[in-house]
């Protein structure tokens, strides 16, 4: 039996009452003769409390003490369950992100992991501990400040120690069963799935599904390291992310994984843009220098009659104003006719590797979409992916019927069990 | 102006107004010429909230991870303290107990100061910020876990701080305005004492002054650091403790410096003792070996008809049960009659180097108590200190009347301010 690294949320750890059933079921794992390195968020609200009192104190907290304040909140956590497990007779010792070696550039509020060195970690474990490490910050290389990694960072340090320690597996408790064919609030018959490759769950990462981050798989996919995603309540089997099913995982991959939808997004049309050269890449130049992240793009052909064409894209709703404000900046050079914002839209997304070598694929996903009445106004593909741009009314609709039109509903809705009695 | 090192206790930073009120009195100090260094404690109840919480996981918290949870407190003090005095438009960057420097023992809960290697801190103040360090809190030198000073903790780190950054003064802010001829809850008449030497304040501090701890007192005379202490809520100049008085200060020390009384002992009384060698040393062997601290000791000349006499000692209310459990122990090897224990008593103590060269002081003191009908029980005294154990109930009246007698009243109550709006 070999090293497991398990992460628990913040919902997880929301009481005292929820601290203690981790306890057990960190024990439970250092009973079957693994070695447990558990990494914890911060308890509940906390984090929002925190934020909370340091804008009472100022408007725009400065990154670095915004960092330090922040990471008081695992501080608590994982002492907390240090002494939960402690009490329950076994050993156990928590150490913050700079103690358990995690490396971080200097970028406050939102730091990359450079290097772990997990070398005081591997001795308590080695010791016979259990060892709590706070998950979502670290330390930077050159300041030796403290710092955190933003928005999903402890699943991203649960992944990086787990490479760094050479573990058999990633464990990510969180308060569902897993990762599901779409989202169990929209679809009911939703299934839960039991295993799914790192290259899908990455593509439905970035299109929407929340139960893991872009970031976290992507790393996981980098060093290998199999994730099993499950619910700390339930104690059920979840899903595995892996390279290859493992055991008794399904030995086929399904020709779709699942059905992602995001309403996070809004729509930005360029409108009359001259077809020539060079015409885009001043447009998406000043996107990329207002540092917005866009997501599809789509250029229509240009209408022979005047040369003009139009191009739209899609990003984060909050960046919408600087957008637009960086857009109308470069109007005259441009030259385009006019700028159309829209944040009623929502984007449905078909993700699964079989549709490299299925070609009914699309069709089927259209026709779905279109014999339930939705409208199809964007659409962008990758290899094992597609993607269309909705009204946001549509979306729920345009779900379920995708959804039942790739035969992913589950016989009964039985079948889908959420996360007990937490939040 | 050289460096100026100011601690700020929970009470001064309760809520974001205090945080925001102590940033203004650093930044006075910055404007004025100065580096700053402010040590900082955990707001107000956040270190009471983490011990509920940790009782709520654990019957017998363990020490290393009680102290984990503990500094959280101080982590998030120091990174708001640091946002407010940004928004006032002055560099400053919160460093915890580690990142100081501030070296402890392995005793966890009430570790020991070893060594304070302040680099980080100068390197920051000589960068033109000011540094905001955790008060109560170190790292081990041997195993590098995160400790805590245990009570009074703040102070302390305050003082070996000045020490080792060479400051010019350490600044004890406080809700008092300084250290009182008497506690002013008592004495109305208190007046504040404007410089007091180190061995009267060491004295006064042992003897129930709660306005500076006995050990914080002792580092500052050990490095001869002066200490100010001052209300966060007055601003008004408080009192000064150091060698000798300085600038303004009173060149002549006062023969009496104060009155301090203590109601948190007990005395146990052994009755019967026989009148050998040894069975003094026995008794108190058992005492230490329970892991007790006593304070006064008094043994009565034994009654020529029986050989027998009675030793009493003073002791904290808390450690009561654990020493008659001791002592009982040991009544087959000593032979003493029977034990008496009596936790309604309190210590009133005159503390003053002059009463060493004033032989009419010890007088004057008796006599005072005796016209105001209060009863001796013990009498112990040190060359600067005298002190007896009176009924509990009579404490208010015997302060009250010492304080007379030796002419400290202040000519009128006016002059005692409490610490303005907060705690």
């Amino acid at each position: 039996m070999g090293l497991v690294v398990q992460k628990y949320g913040g919902s997880s750890v929301a009481d005292a009452e929820g601290i203690k059933r981790v306890a057990k079921r960190v024990v439970e794992a250092k009973k079957n003769g693994h070695q447990v390195v558990v990494v914890v968020s911060a308890m509940g609200d906390t984090t929002d409390e925190l934020i909370d009192l340091a804008a009472q104190v100022s408007p725009i907290p400065a990154g670095r003490e915004f960092d330090m304040l922040l990471t008081a909140g695992e501080r608590i956590s994982m002492a907390l369950l240090a002494m939960a497990i402690k009490n329950l007779g076994h050993e156990a010792q928590s150490f913050t992100g700079s103690q358990a070696g995690v490396i971080t550039d200097s970028v406050h509020n939102k730091a990359r992991i450079i290097d772990v060195t997990p070398g005081r970690i591997q001795q308590s474990v080695d010791a016979g501990n259990i060892a709590i490490v706070a998950g979502f910050q670290g330390v930077s290389q050159d300041k030796k400040d403290i710092t955190t990694l933003g928005r999903g960072g402890s699943d991203t340090t649960a992944v990086a120690l787990a490479a760094a320690l050479d573990a058999e597996v990633c464990e990510i408790y969180t308060d569902v069963d897993g990762v599901f064919t779409a989202d169990p609030r929209v679809v009911k018959k939703a299934r839960k799935i039991d295993w799914i490759s790192f290259e899908d769950m990455l593509e439905l990462a970035s299109s929407g599904s929340k139960v893991l981050l872009h970031r976290c798989v992507e790393y996981a996919r980098r060093y290998n390291i199999p994730i099993h995603v499950r619910s700390s309540f339930s104690g059920l089997k979840g899903t595995w992310v892996s390279n290859e099913p493992q055991g008794d995982q399904p030995m086929e991959q399904a020709i779709i994984s699942g059905v992602a939808h995001d309403t996070s997004e809004a729509k930005v049309t360029v409108v009359g843009v001259p077809d020539k050269p060079g015409e885009a890449a001043t447009i998406f130049r000043a996107i990329a220098d207002a540092d917005i992240n866009i997501d599809m793009v789509v250029q229509n052909v240009s209408a022979a009659s005047t040369g003009l064409t139009d191009i739209s894209f899609t990003l984060p709703k909050t960046e919408g104003h600087k957008a637009i404000e960086a857009l109308e900046k470069t109007k005259a050079q441009v030259g385009f006719d006019s700028l159309r914002y829209d944040d009623q839209i929502a984007k449905i997304s078909l993700v699964g590797a079989g549709m490299k070598t299925n070609p009914g694929v699309t069709a089927t996903f259209f026709e779905a979409l279109s014999n339930a009445g939705v409208n199809i106004e964007l659409i962008s593909t990758s290899e094992i992916r597609i993607s269309v741009v909705t009204r946001a009314d549509d979306v729920k609709e345009a779900v379920r019927a995708v959804h039942t039109a790739f035969g992913l509903d589950s016989e009964s809705d039985e079948a889908v069990v959420y996360g007990g009695t937490g939040r």
